[in-house]
This record gives structure tokens, C-alpha cells and sequence, in this order.
């Protein structure tokens, strides 16, 4: 299977306005239903072969639009739960006739699971019941969750916040955090679904990037969403993640329509665990190569070379997986590979969190913490380019693009590691990333 | 005195390299004499009557080079400490006869009360003595001496690392930095002197705002310096200031010399202290109004413009002055209102410090001054221009950039302050700036 990379440009701009949502915990807003409450339940999701994770995080090379959203919503997600449930009941188990009543009851079953409930109508997603959006719309927050509830579980206690919030010019997003928990220092796990006219000026980049789009008016429709996730542990042993899926859409004048896939999941850790990145980048490989033997290398390095603090001449962590402006072969191949790699994500962090969450450990280990975070920062504020054009796009909700930010960050002047210590361990392989699985 | 702007762009590239310099603790470097030693010696500058300050802190409008020279070696300074002992002796004092043995005498002696070594070779300088180029390097240097001793004064015992590094194309620089002291948890004060030649993209940059100037094989040769500080007391009631002061020369292929200066002080209070507000707004204004009664209206507001964070809606802090491509009505009156302002800093800031490092706070006022902390990184690495020019610059001293970040800071997810709070008291402030003065 080879990927071919769409040249789409620049991204939309959006008001994020907070609506009613809903709360785990005092001072959060109303919930649909706990996170947790569907997890013993069957479920069987519209489009159930097409899924898609969508979401966050912008690559340098070739993100435009995706790189925005990511930015805008804190993006991120893991469509693991929701293809896991799935596969329990096949659609062979579903009852003959009435499809429609049993969409409707399944529907209204699954919203019960999510967060808050769908950013789209209800009326609107049974309308369309085949469609990318629909499928995907409906995964990102059932996987939202799903991971809410992992978290949530290993934290042993702490509650997300949740805020529904609303896009004036079209759709919305939810951002669920748990900050200061019993193991998280800060965990986002944030969705969105917009869509509208893209402005000019974001034509005018997706131009740049070679797709000559035909406008009406000087506009041009477009449909995007995603889950973005950036998740750190206080224990300077587990490491921090982050992780985001996403999937655009735009529609020329004359009804033509163009579509790409992008996302990735990498991990940062403070000091170097070789077990736990093998374990990591093995289990994202895994997750590659059911797709085609040269997409993990392909966009392994791609990771390494956007998560690349230039000024530091360090990466910000150990890397992972990262694409993006995926068009080709086709939408549903592309999309299964998009789901076994949001499948990877839990597998691959959640038993190094629980393997270190308890490590005993120094004062001096958690300054070093302390000082990757401000790293993280840097990267953040500086590099990613849809955090960037997040925060630079009038009215984007600014809450959700900085949950990725640490709780806490510290900078030294002319802090060195000394030579063979385990920070200097860390420091080399962030100047020269490792081949882990070979 | 009517101001005018040049509408010169961006900055040279440099390489930092760390040459031999001077330190005050262990782990510092050599230093041609400790800071203090000098200051009961009457001392007679070169080119007396026109000291210059230059240095960092980029404006967001018609910033360009000297943005660049700012954040490439966080340049700041205040002129203070030399005049005011340039006015300990006045030119009638000096013997007359021999002044080229008396230059050499005097030039050694304030050498020794620099924090390093003049960048520029001694011999050079005592070639060009009517220079503005050699008075300005002077100047910084003393300037940067006595800016660390008051500092260290107030400190109570922190010494100050000093690190002299040279630039591979031209000049270098000079970084003191006192970390973690008793009153400051981060304190830089950091000298540049640089020259060589513009880049192609600097020339075309500079000729995008409005600077036709010829170039011979595609090059401009350039000059620059300057000093620039950013002081973060421990105390969340003890404000952090930044300032600098910068100078800039560009030559032509043909001999045509273009100048201009840059420069600002400004105020970043954890909590508003309305005396204090008003005391340090006062001390620049009277700065400013020696010099004409409209500048400091124009920089106050300048300065409020030019430090907003355009995504939260909120200056950085309660402002102060700021300015930028100053190249008229002539390059002494320029420099005469240059060198007040530089002269302000001290009586502007320091009675504050002083005032306030020993007052009780509570851990929430600590944290709040955390979360401020947390602002200010914001702009420095999404905004200053400066900051962001020497990042991207292979080759910059990272280290004396990124001085200006705190030791430590915070975000915290939707974080709000309640309403009359002490907290939504400054927010508001930095919401609506306000006039300090009438």
C-alpha cells in the first residue's frame, strides 16, 4: 500500500465560543453521561467499516488545514475503543429490518458514552449515516471517552473537566483536562468538528502548496475534525505523549471534492527507558506494518524531523509515528491505517504510565522534568505550526490550544548535564534519534 | 524635538561562540576585573559627550534589525552609571597635552570595571575615539558593570556567571546572569557589539520597508550594539522590568552611512501596585519630556502595542516606554534622549525591589506570579520579534536569548480569577492600559 501526500495549504479561521457541556466534577460543565457508563455496553456505530480518527497537530512539511485544526482544538485521538467495541458485535448481529429505528436507538445508546453530546445535530448525523463525517464525528468522541476513562482510571480518582464549546461560524469541539491528579500532572483530550468557508487567505496557502482550488466568490467549503491529545505524568519516570488523528474535506465550486488523512503519536520521556521505547515504537511498527512494510520507517523519520526543536538541535522526545496530506490509495484504505494507529495508542502508552507512575525518585529527576517541560514549550510555542495558527486566528478558543502546555516549566541559563549521566543518556538520543525495532 | 522613523529591516546572522571570559562564582569565567572594583575611581570616557545605549527587544513595527540584534544576544542596557560618573569629571578636569597617553590611561582604567574585556580590541578603539561605534561599546560595557553591581547589591551576596563569547563573523558579547539568588530567581544582563556584512535576505527584508539601499555584490556592511536585561525577582510583589537600548549603523556600497536607535524600558508586575505604577511611568516621562513633550505620550503608547499578547487579549505588563528606527532629527540629539532614558531604569526600578523583596505572600500569590510567568513566555517565544529572528538564526547564542525566560512558570487549563480579586485587579489593568501620570 503506498500513501501519496497531498499539498494542502493553511486552515480556517474559527470563534470558538463555550456552550453548555458537561462536568465530572465541581466547577466542570454538564455531561451527557460519565465517561465509563457506556463502557459495559455493546455498541454498533453508523459507517461502522469507515471510522476515522481525525485531529491535531500540524506537520512542517505539508499541513496547512490539518495543521490549523489541530492547533485550533487541541485535537487528538485514539480509535481503539471504538473499533474494539465494535468488533464485539458484528454487523451480522444486528436485527434484520427497521434500520432506521435501530441507527436511531444505537445512536442515542452511544451518545450516552461521550463526553458531551455530538457536536453536529443528532437529526443531521442519522441523515447521513454512510458519511466520513458522520463515522467520524462519532469515533472521535466515543474515543474521546474511551481515553478520558483509561486516564481517568489510572490517575485512581482525579476527574476531567469538560467544556463543550461552540464555533460561531460552524460546529464546535469538546476539551476534556484532568490537571493535577494523583498521577497526571496535565492530561487534554480534546475534539473538534467544524466546517464553513475557508477565508482567502487560507486558499490562497493551499494554492501555494499546489492544489489550484476553484473558489465561488473567493470561498471554498470545507469540513474538518479531529482528537488531539497531549497527556504528562508527574512521576519524572513515565513518560508524556502526545497524539492527535484528523481527516479534511474540501469542496471546490463545482462540487469537487478533495480529502486527506493526518496525524501521529510520539513520546517524550525525561530520562531514557530502552525497554519502554522499544515497547513503544514496536507496537506503533506493529500497527504500520499491517498497512505496508515502508510506512513506519517512512513516517518515523517523518516524526523525528517535525518534532525537531532546530535552535536546540535536539527533538522535543524519542519520536513515533507522524503524516500528513494522506490522499492515496483510496479513502477507506487510508482510514484503516489512520484506525491502527489510533488503536496503537493505548497499547503503547498506557502500560509505561502504569509501569512508572509509582517510581521513587529525586529532587534532581524532577527538576530535569522540569526542565525538558520548558523544551516542550518551545517546541510548542515556537515550531508547531497549528498551535501557531491557533492561537494567531482571531476568536480560536485559546484554552484548548494550550492544554497541551505543562502545568509547569523551567528554564536555566546554561544548564549542562554532566558527561555519562543519565540526562546526558536522554540529551544524546534527542541530537541523534535511534532506530528502536531493528 | 520631533522624532523620525527609518523603516529599516531585518538582521545579520550570526555564529556565538564562547570565547574566554570572566566569572564571579565558580563555574564562570575569567573576568577582566570583578564589578565594583571600579566604582570609586573618577573615570573620563572616550568621546564623553556622546554615549550611546544599544541593544535588544525588537518593536513589532519597524523593528527589523535591530529586532534581530536584540534577541540574537539580548542585548539591554542603561546608560546611568556611566554618565552619572562621567559627570564626576568633567572634560575641564583633564590635564591637557598628551591626550593620546591620557586616551590609553583612561581607557585601561575603565576597562578594568567591565564585567569582561571589551569586545572590540583595545587597539581599535583607541584608534576611533570620536567614534560613536567605540563611545557606544564603552558605554554598554560600563553600563553592564554597574547594572549587575546594583543588582548583586540589592541581592545580598548572589554573584553574577559572566560569559564572553565572540561571533565567527564579527564582534561578540558579552551575558551576566544571576540565577536563583536571594531577590532574584533570574536576573541577565547581556551586551553585543557586532559587524560584518547584512545577508541577502536582511538587504531584502530592509528594502521591504522602504530602505532602497545599494549593495555591492549583493551585500551591506553593518554595524550594531547593544545591551538588554530582563530582571525576575523572586517576591510575586516585586515586578519584573525588561529594557533595552540599541544602535545600529549600515554603510553603503558607495559610503553612505545610515543610523538609527531602538529602545524601551517596561514594567511586568505579578500585582498592581498603584504607587509603584505611578513612580516608575513618572521617572520615564520625566526621562522623555527633557527631550520633547510628545515622546513620551508616542512611546508609552508604543510600548503598550508592542508587548501585547495578541491571543489573551492582555499586555505583558503595565508598560513603560518604547521605541524603535529613531534616526532623527540628529544622531546626538537622538542619543541625548537615548541616554535619559537608559539613565531612568535605575531610579525607575530599583527603589521597587528594594521595596518590596521582603514582603509577606501567600502560596497563591506565588502561584499567580507563576502563571504570569507563564505569559511572559508566551510573548517572548510567540511574539518578540527579536526573540523569535535569533532562535531561528543557525548559529545564535541560544543561551543569552532565551536569559529572559523565568526560572520557573505555569499554565494552568481555564484558570480565572475570581471577580475583585486582587488577581482580576491586574488583569484588568492589563486588559485596558492605563495613563499613569495626568
Amino acid at each position: 500500500m503506498a500513501f501519496r501526500l497531498a499539498r494542502l495549504g493553511a486552515g480556517p479561521c474559527w470563534r470558538g465560543a463555550r456552550g453548555g457541556g458537561a462536568g465530572l466534577r465541581a466547577g466542570s460543565w454538564r455531561l451527557c453521561r460519565p465517561p465509563g457508563a457506556a463502557g459495559a455496553e455493546p455498541s454498533r456505530g453508523l459507517g461502522l467499516g469507515a471510522a476515522a480518527a481525525a485531529g491535531g497537530g500540524p506537520g512542517r512539511r505539508g499541513a496547512g488545514l490539518a495543521a490549523a485544526l489541530a492547533g485550533l482544538a487541541g485535537l487528538a485521538a485514539a480509535a481503539w475503543g471504538h473499533v474494539a467495541r465494535a468488533e464485539m458485535v458484528p454487523r451480522s448481529a444486528s436485527p434484520p429490518g427497521r434500520p432506521g429505528e435501530k441507527e436511531e436507538d444505537e445512536l442515542a445508546r452511544r451518545c450516552r458514552g461521550f463526553m458531551a453530546p455530538p457536536v453536529t445535530d443528532l437529526r443531521e448525523l442519522r441523515g447521513r449515516p454512510g458519511d466520513m463525517k458522520t463515522q467520524m464525528e462519532l469515533l472521535i468522541l466515543e474515543t474521546q471517552a474511551q481515553v478520558c476513562r483509561a486516564l481517568a482510571q489510572v490517575d485512581g480518582g482525579a476527574g476531567f473537566s469538560v467544556d463543550r464549546w461552540e464555533r460561531k461560524e460552524g460546529g464546535g469541539g469538546i476539551s476534556c483536562v484532568l490537571q493535577d491528579g494523583h498521577v497526571f500532572e496535565k492530561a487534554g483530550v480534546s475534539i473538534s468538528v467544524v466546517h464553513g468557508h475557508l477565508s482567502e487567505e487560507a486558499v490562497k496557502q493551499m494554492r501555494n502548496r499546489g492544489k489550484n482550488l476553484k473558489t465561488k466568490d473567493g470561498k471554498l467549503s470545507f469540513s474538518a475534525m479531529g482528537v488531539s491529545s497531549v497527556i504528562h505524568p508527574k512521576n519524572p519516570h513515565a513518560p508524556t505523549i502526545h497524539f492527535n488523528y484528523r481527516y479534511f474535506e474540501v469542496e471546490e465550486a463545482d462540487g469537487n471534492k478533495h480529502w486527506w488523512f493526518g496525524g501521529g503519536t510520539d513520546l517524550t520521556p525525561t530520562y531514557l527507558n530502552q525497554e519502554d521505547a522499544v515497547h513503544f515504537h514496536r507496537t506503533l511498527k506493529e500497527a504500520c506494518d499491517r498497512h505496508g512494510p515502508d510506512l513506519y520507517p517512512k513516517f518515523k523519520k517523518w516524526c523525528d524531523d517535525y518534532f525537531y526543536i532546530v535552535h536546540r538541535g535536539e527533538r522535543r522526545g524519542i519520536g513515533g509515528i507522524f503524516f500528513d496530506d494522506l490522499d492515496s490509495p483510496s479513502k477507506e484504505e487510508v482510514f484503516q491505517f489512520v484506525q491502527s494507529c489510533a488503536q496503537a495508542v493505548v497499547p503503547a502508552y498506557i502500560p509505561l504510565v502504569k509501569k512508572h507512575c509509582n517510581d521513587s525518585f529525586t529532587p534532581q529527576e524532577k527538576l530535569w522534568q522540569q526542565l525538558r517541560r520548558g523544551r516542550y514549550v518551545e517546541f510548542n510555542l515556537l515550531y508547531d505550526r497549528g498551535t501557531k495558527f491557533g492561537l494567531f486566528t482571531p476568536g480560536s478558543r485559546i484554552e484548548s490550544i494550550l492544554m497541551s502546555l505543562p502545568l509547569t516549566a523551567r528554564w536555566e541559563y546554561m544548564h549542562s548535564p554532566s558527561a555519562n549521566s543519565k540526562e546526558a543518556e536522554i540529551l544524546e538520543v534527542l541530537r541523534h534519534p535511534r532506530d528502536w525495532v531493528h
